[in-house]
């Protein structure tokens, strides 16, 4: 193991920083400390408690109680209910609560959102809620929500918020700043809460430029927009994958990007942290999915997760019984040399395991980009080498042991042979089955291992079998 | 697979753009056009690509390129060679890059860039490297990045960027335009390139509070700072874990945020550009460590990947050797029973996999916090609970495949009862080991599924094979 921590040494360090902080974890303090208040019924002073708190703050304690607790909490944050609470929440508790609350409760507190915010809240709902919030929207706030919708799912048009600064290139930074001020104290304006970038448009409203805002407090008045406007800026479709938008911030290291239809017309802005939740879920996905379940199982009931974990679980059955039958084959051998049943899941697993470990490095670079078609032929060049010399190396092993535990060096022959064998094809296999799939269409950290597991069973028992009855009978 | 497609839909929305884009991906593009003038030895024509390119696409140019190309690419680069590049490799290309490079050529570059990629760049690079680049940077700018160097490796002190604008309280947004603009125009400023909140303080340089730049601009030059300023940020530490910092810039929707030393003055600011680097990190460890492969394994040679997989495989071969030996006990009832060796690995297998679900779940969980001492012991019972339903499930499946099979009832009841009893046992060690190994301070990514395995597996032949032979003999 002593290898893999080098590859990791900040664990050790973040661990201890860990320690430190969850020795007085003022969060999980208040967790307690509201949990004892409802359980006394001492609604009023929960509700002064959550008076302060950050609307993540809130949605994490709604998280962490149980449906009881949660409904009278929901009732404490009823009147002039935050519907930021709403977006910061996992989707399957915000059914939870929307369902604890009107749809009239809804609608006014989304109305206070931006339109991203609004639009996340609301397109995850089934359609019975979503048309109850939108009819008792106003009117404007209801038109860009239902637009926003109108944009595939995990689109940009969908992460995308219709506020945003937008002015023409011949303004000075003094014209800008004016307009700023008066619509800030005009107060019905529809400028964003916070916003980074000034976008510069031509009359047709075509992007032509963007001005981050510590350049413009930087320049004098005089100065003219389009002398200090970066022309060469990300731009993003809105039918873009959001994962792409997520790659893009990613790589250019943006803040804010404009968001365009096909005639290259600003329809609104994508912010950093509606895309850092993107980055944030796109790793996670695959860690699921490689390990064969679905997001949001935490939360699910019972039955749901037994549900969503059975379809996995019977394909893999699949895949054991197809072993079985391989086994199957080599009845009368074993019948004879019973130490080849003792033997033989150690060339599978092992087969697995080096297999798994290619698949894995593999299904992570490609959802990076990092492997393509461009270095695939290398990649799985250089797995197979690494299967073959790691194969050589416990071929060794199994071997040694194999003789000293049963004292018969054919039987280490045999062993030694088939880890070979399983190893090289773990490597290919691993390296190729994914690249297929993606070839294919098909998310390879959903479909890869079932594959995999396959190959490695069926070639690690009937090579090892195989060689035996031919060697040992 | 039905039910594993449902809980992500937008996958085949996703792919579909992507097909979209790949079919005229201009990188790939690009990257097959300067592979072929490489070839030509077209070097001009490839310095004037080059050119107009993102420092990160430059860099993704020197990753997929091989060794002999990315040393002539460097050498075209070498004239002015822009540091940010470097900021972009994978840590492994990095060092090879900068070994191209004179230690003067790199301090040069380093010395344009904002202090926390200058400290990004030069940390992961062995202590010989270090120090050559160190002595030739500007005294000043060296100054800067050995105190960074001082704070722990993957701390927030690492991260932040000691370029930041702070401002008296007492100041009227009129005062602090006319400041940026002079420092602006003045050139030799330590401004930072970009900004996002100008941060208040007192003469001691403790933290007040901050104003993001788009309040700025909406407030009349005769605003005094203080009237504008939210009070209520969050502050970190320069101790703080970068994970932490991540867990907090996305919890709270963060673009910057300052970093104070212990008695809250402001030491540097930390920007979201840096901060999704290391939330993308986070997952992909996870993936990783579950994989049982460390970071960095796609660009590493044959002779290392082979070595840093070796260690985690001789792991598993002790655990499978485990699992041998206890079939081991059961050679004689193997040997009158043969169709026991051919069943065996279904129940092993299946409780591997249904072990390997719960696990993940528990290890993402962990990661994210969602799963912590307050809601420990119901994630572990539902688990139960989960593993006992699918148990009785796969006992009637598994039971009914052994009895058609090989035509005796015992041997199916058999199959069934070992396969309740070990998918019970997944769903509990599944939970409890990642929950057990994060209470012991030990990365439950990096070292459950060892556990897991060898519980698996032994309670898999164990329950099977025991039981087998004391009803079937």
């Amino acid at each position: 193991m002593d290898d893999l921590r080098q590859d990791r040494p900040g664990r050790e360090t973040g661990d201890a920083i860990q320690d430190e902080r969850e020795a007085a974890d003022p969060q999980a303090e208040r967790l307690r400390h509201i949990r004892d208040l409802l359980e006394e019924d001492r609604a009023a002073e929960v509700h002064a408690l959550l008076e302060d708190l950050h609307p993540s703050d809130i949605s994490n304690i709604l998280e962490s109680v149980d449906a009881e607790q949660r409904a009278a909490l929901v009732e404490l944050l009823r009147p002039g209910f935050d519907a930021e609470v709403l977006a910061y929440l996992p989707v399957d508790l915000r059914e939870d609560v929307v369902d604890l609350l009107e749809p009239k409760e809804i609608a006014a507190a989304v109305a206070e959102l931006d339109t991203d915010d609004a639009v996340d809240v609301i397109q995850d709902l089934d359609e019975d809620a979503q048309r109850a919030i939108l009819e008792n929207l106003p009117p404007e706030t209801r038109a860009l929500v239902e637009q926003g919708l109108t944009f595939p799912e995990y689109s940009a048009g969908r992460l995308m918020s219709r506020e945003f600064v937008s002015v023409p290139e011949f303004w000075t930074v003094g014209r800008l700043l004016d307009y700023l001020r008066a619509a800030a104290s005009a107060d019905e304006s529809d400028l964003p809460e916070q916003f980074y970038d000034v976008f510069i448009v031509d009359p047709m409203l075509k992007v032509r430029g963007a001005v981050p805002l510590s350049r413009v407090m930087r320049a004098r008045r005089s100065v003219k927009l389009n002398e200090i406007l970066t022309e060469d800026i990300r731009v993003i479709p809105a039918t873009m994958d959001q994962e792409e938008v997520a790659r893009m911030f990613r790589k250019y290291g943006l803040v804010s990007a404009p968001v365009v239809d096909g005639t290259n017309r600003l329809l609104g802005v994508i912010t950093v942290d509606d895309v850092v939740d993107v980055i944030a879920e796109e790793a996670a996905e695959d860690l699921l999915a490689l390990g064969g379940v679905g997001e949001g199982d935490l939360y699910r009931a019972v039955l749901d997760t037994t549900k969503s974990r059975f379809s996995w679980l019977a394909v893999n059955l699949v895949t054991a019984i197809i072993a079985s039958v391989v086994i199957g084959f080599f009845e009368a051998t074993i019948e004879q040399v019973v130490a080849l049943a003792v033997l033989m899941p150690i060339v599978a697993s092992m087969g697995g395991n080096a297999g798994t470990q290619t698949l894995t490095v593999a299904v992570r670079a490609l959802a990076t980009r990092e492997l393509n078609e461009a270095n695939a032929m290398r990649v799985i060049g250089k797995e197979v080498l690494v299967g073959t010399v790691n194969g050589l190396l416990f071929a060794v092993i199994a071997g040694g042991v194999a003789i000293a535990w049963f004292r018969d060096p054919l039987i280490g022959m045999v062993i030694a042979a088939a880890m070979i064998v399983n190893l090289i094809c773990a490597g290919l296999f691993g390296a190729v089955i994914p690249l297929a799939l993606s070839r294919l269409k098909i998310d390879p950290a959903v479909a890869s291992s079932v594959f995999l597991t396959t190959v490695t069973d069926v070639v690690g028992f009937l090579a090892f079998l195989g060689l035996a009855s031919v060697v040992l009978l």
